[in-house]
């Protein structure tokens, strides 16, 4: 049956999804700030900025009118840098109608910079609980490229709330975009925001000349520092081996589609960070996530030795070379973040 | 202080490992059962076959007089292939002299095709105890080109002997080769072989044609049926994210310097599998491993669908195209092996 759902946010990734929606028989209305786009989208059925190549349905309802996209919604999925989310989501609440309790969906991968809140935490707190349903987080292995290209694709859904999980997993279903549910949503939350980190790092490490037996050793600890850090606040460990954060820590952390990684590469050939973030020109994820990661670790007490080497380099200006040579040359010892962490279950001696 | 070490088998991995052993300071012998090969080696200082651009030290001597190699070892490194070990083994044994007791270690990424032991069972109950002191694995992401470049790399050294793995992480530690420590041996020595299953279905997804999306889902959800077989064996699941684990499952899985990769993606491309193993010249580890994995799932009940897609292809004769696609379009459900394997641990709820 046919959802109408709103897609706030017309960056690739929102693009694609709302096109997908519509091909999978929903009547879908994406929301842009920009008038401009909106025009340009409803005339030319080209996002020219984000995907060049790839012819929009027409079906697809493209405004910059906020109350508009909110008209009727069933759905709201929201796919907007991390910093915009609480501002989006401020202007949606009173546009909201008397009986409109939406399912509040995001794509977001980040963590906010100011409040360390993670997507789904901002939205719980801007949006009343009497005017929405579940929240729902979708993460994985996912370049807006690919699925545009009808690649198989593969997601988590996540929400405490299994209905509303199960629901988002049905509206996107296809043929070649599957979506899994989970309930740990604190855990894709944390691995899909703190994967750009380590992707950063892999890029420079590419920039910097290293090869794929370095870049598997620092993801392999990245992956490690960032079970870590989410175990310690609460997630369930087996939630990093899954898609949202194994699967997508290797898809951001191998690939020069990803937006995290080639940052990361291009401070490595010896780009300034003011350089590379514009000559982007798209939000970069990881650059905020890492000084957000970088405080959390702290108070958390949490060893994160690349999170830590990224931030210096961020933030600290220090010389991307000594850093992440410093970081893989320290000293040997135990694999020991897996014998401190190791799980004593029932399952280990079955 | 120098130790006498003799390395056996002299492919790309154990002539670049008994390279940089002569870098360290020890006093190396290299055995090939060739003797053309050991000629070659002595004479010319390159391995022709396997590191055409890598000039060996001149202090590094190969022979394919077993007992010479062996004469005064107080390490021993395996570094055959995982159907060769065995027999290997049995021709070291009786040329042990009477108070030699050397560090069994071995490097070999499978399991025996007849027993379905692991490389360590096979060694533990062929060299008497007396024979020997622990038998320690070293595991991890490390194309032997990469290390024949001095690029930084990182593995594992596991053994329940804590003192013999710390011997070996001495031993080989340099300024860009790194040893961790670890004692869960089951869960390195399984991560290490059934990798190698997983990396020929993402080469053969690269040979269909599928992105970047598709291959990470298949490495994640092959990295989730790894674990479960592992964890059901006794292995403790946090080493599945480790070095032997993710670590070695990215750059086997993402790189077309693995052979196991390369013979996915001949296959992918429609190459039929006895052509496969022939052009590629070398043991595609992963072709018995999917053999021996196949049959352990059966045996332990525990849900394999890639490594049964994988043996379908390879013994069954079935279409790759259809099988992997069958694979990659199955319905949708809760992320569930997470779910269904979740920890309960104190340290889910801190």
């Amino acid at each position: 049956m046919a959802t109408t759902i709103a897609v706030l946010g017309a960056g690739s990734w929102g693009t694609v999804l709302a096109n997908l929606l519509v091909e999978n028989g929903h009547k879908v209305t994406l929301w842009t700030h920009h008038e401009s786009q909106a025009v340009e989208l409803m005339t030319t059925h080209y996002n020219q900025h984000y995907l060049p190549d790839f012819r929009l349905d027409d079906r697809l309802v493209v405004t910059s009118d906020l109350a508009l996209a909110l008209a009727d919604a069933q759905v709201i999925l929201f796919v907007v840098p991390t910093n915009a989310i609480r501002s989006v989501a401020e202007s949606v609440v009173p546009l909201l109608a008397e009986n409109q309790k939406p399912v509040i969906v995001h794509a977001a991968k980040g963590l906010e910079k100011q409040t360390e809140l993670r997507v789904s935490q901002v939205l719980e707190a801007v949006i009343p609980a009497d005017k929405r349903q579940g929240i729902v987080v979708i993460s994985g292995p996912s370049h807006a490229e690919d699925v545009a290209r009808r690649d198989i694709t593969t997601l988590t859904a996540a929400s405490t709330d299994v209905a509303c999980a199960q629901a988002v997993q049905t509206l996107f279903m296809n043929d070649y975009f599957r979506l899994y549910t989970n309930t740990d949503v604190l855990g894709v939350e944390m691995g899909a925001a703190l994967k750009n980190v380590i992707a950063i790092g892999a890029g420079a490490l590419h920039g910097l000349g290293y090869g794929d037996n370095t870049k598997a050793a620092l993801l392999t600890r990245g992956l490690a520092e960032i079970t870590r850090l989410g175990v310690k606040m609460g997630a369930d460990p087996m939630t990093f081996i899954g898609l949202s954060g194994v699967g997508d820590l290797i898809v951001t952390g191998t690939s020069v589609h990803s937006r995290n990684w080639r940052a990361g590469n291009a401070l490595g050939q010896g780009e300034a960070l003011p350089d590379v973030l514009e000559n982007m020109g798209m939000v970069v994820e990881g650059v905020s996530t890492t000084k957000v990661a970088h405080e959390l670790a702290a108070e958390q007490g949490v060893d994160m030795p690349i999170t830590d080497a990224i931030y210096c380099v961020l933030y600290q200006n220090e010389p991307i070379r000594t850093v992440i040579t410093d970081l893989m040359r320290r000293a040997g010892k135990p694999e020991f973040d897996f014998a401190q962490d190791s799980l004593q279950t029932d399952q280990k001696h079955v």
